[in-house]
């Protein structure tokens, strides 16, 4: 039996065993046994995609781009009668995710028409009661009948907050840096509601940014 | 021959084979045979740059972050004349996208000084007049020449408007929730144009967000 | 000695040494190996996550989402008494990373809650002048002591400033298209400063996008 064997000698059953396995995966043998011989260097592979990159350092651990995040909620105000209220500790109570983002905006949308989110002093209490009145002589009543306001059906407040609310507006956008709201240092979020009765307000929260 | 060959075993020729294999391929023997055996219980493999990491479940089968998209349309407004008008359903036939959107924000911008874009109420067609006309007293016309305004070369209508365009704001951000925008119940997309003249205004609509 | 070793034929050995090199590597044999068998018309693999696709053309030549990109810088706006300013110039000195986005969106803040940034006229300075007039009647300073504002202890232009402020508001967020601010021929980006001295007021600048 020896002698029928022995023509065949060792170094090309070796041969044919290394290249029959090779050969039964060409593809992989190009693409993916080959690959880390082709950059060396850099595994910086340009992709097909136009503007699209990815960074490998070895086949299968690349480096994508810093990750990009959205975060929504919806939550209810504390509900409150007419006047202006400094909200900053219920929204950051209310989301806690802000520390989460290195860079980015916090978008805070309130769902009414008859109220408004702003921006303003943090400190002095007076500043909000005044920034009451100030608004009731800039959007005045009707208080002696004298036709200022067609839709007077839900009462002497009702227009003149749709039009408080049109001039303050129904959203901030405030920038976040690394996990905090970048406002000034007398910089406050405030609520103004400008309706007479207690009204549970209700706000989108969106966050979006690049995470720690 | 026989005996010539026979000198070498076929262990060792199995054994230099296999080495003679590998040593081929030292970098893919390290970075990609062995990679599937580095953590078979998780393939979250940290990655070169800080905060980037990719899920793997196997080499090439990686986890990246849910796909963020910007989509960005201008389109002109329908040609009106001084008023407060609804746009929230013109808005929404210009921007089917809208729905492909799990979570985001629209961004709304007008391209004017002279006119605003706004939220407020979306039922009762005397709220947009009165919006009007609670403006016009706000920011007067300088009818009887007291010399009010500087800039009036373009009529008594131009100057109150920059300021009312100023007031109200020249952009809009809404939160769009599971392909829909969120509003409240009671919200609606307002165009309030200053000017006398019909006026065709043209808008930047931005749309970004994670896709479904 | 020859007899020994030719029990096993040379087939039997090259087999043992395929086997056993693939069955020291199942996992790799499975994962990496056939891979690029798996699909080869397309290397469109879905992965783990419900929303997440990775575009392969080969193992390790993958396509990602276009690079998103966020971009944050804070600066001083040169210092000014009260009066409204056109710094568009100022904001394009200092932010010429606006040319690398393709798609996206400015948003300037301003930290402060007596002064305000707005959209308005870029060519009539007597616009500027008229609107900080127009806003001087809207509120109005307590100049006869008539108890207008009770926060009167920082000055008489103080109380009206925030309000001022609130009206107008403290950020704008503008579309970027094609590295460039998409605003109309008419929009330029206003400083509006509403105390009576000069203050330095700083600004959170905040780009993101998707990338050229």
């Amino acid at each position: 039996m020896s002698s029928q064997h022995t023509s065949i000698s060792p170094l090309t059953t070796f041969l044919i065993a290394a290249f029959f396995l090779l050969s039964l995966f060409p593809a992989t043998f190009v693409s993916v046994l080959w690959a880390p011989y082709n950059s060396l260097a850099s595994y910086y592979i340009p992709v097909a995609a136009p503007r699209s990159t990815v960074l490998c350092s070895s086949p299968n651990i690349c480096t994508i781009p810093p990750t990009m995040s959205w975060f929504q909620k919806q939550f209810t105000l504390p509900s409150r009668s007419r006047g202006s209220y400094l909200i900053t500790d219920t929204i950051l109570k209310e989301l806690p995710e802000i520390k989460n983002y290195k860079t980015g905006l916090l978008n805070l949308f309130i769902q009414h028409t008859s109220c408004a989110l702003s921006l303003n002093e943090n400190w002095d209490e007076d500043v909000r009661a005044d920034m009451s009145t100030a608004l009731d002589r800039i959007v005045p009543e009707d208080k002696k009948g004298q036709g200022l306001y067609r839709h007077d059906a839900e009462g002497s407040d009702d227009m003149p907050a749709h039009v408080k609310s049109a001039l303050i507006g129904a959203s901030v956008t405030i920038p976040i840096t690394n996990g905090r709201l970048n406002t000034g240092t007398w910089q406050g979020i405030w609520y103004l509601e400008f309706r007479d009765m207690k009204h549970s307000r209700k706000i989108v929260a969106t966050i979006q940014g690049e995470k720690n």
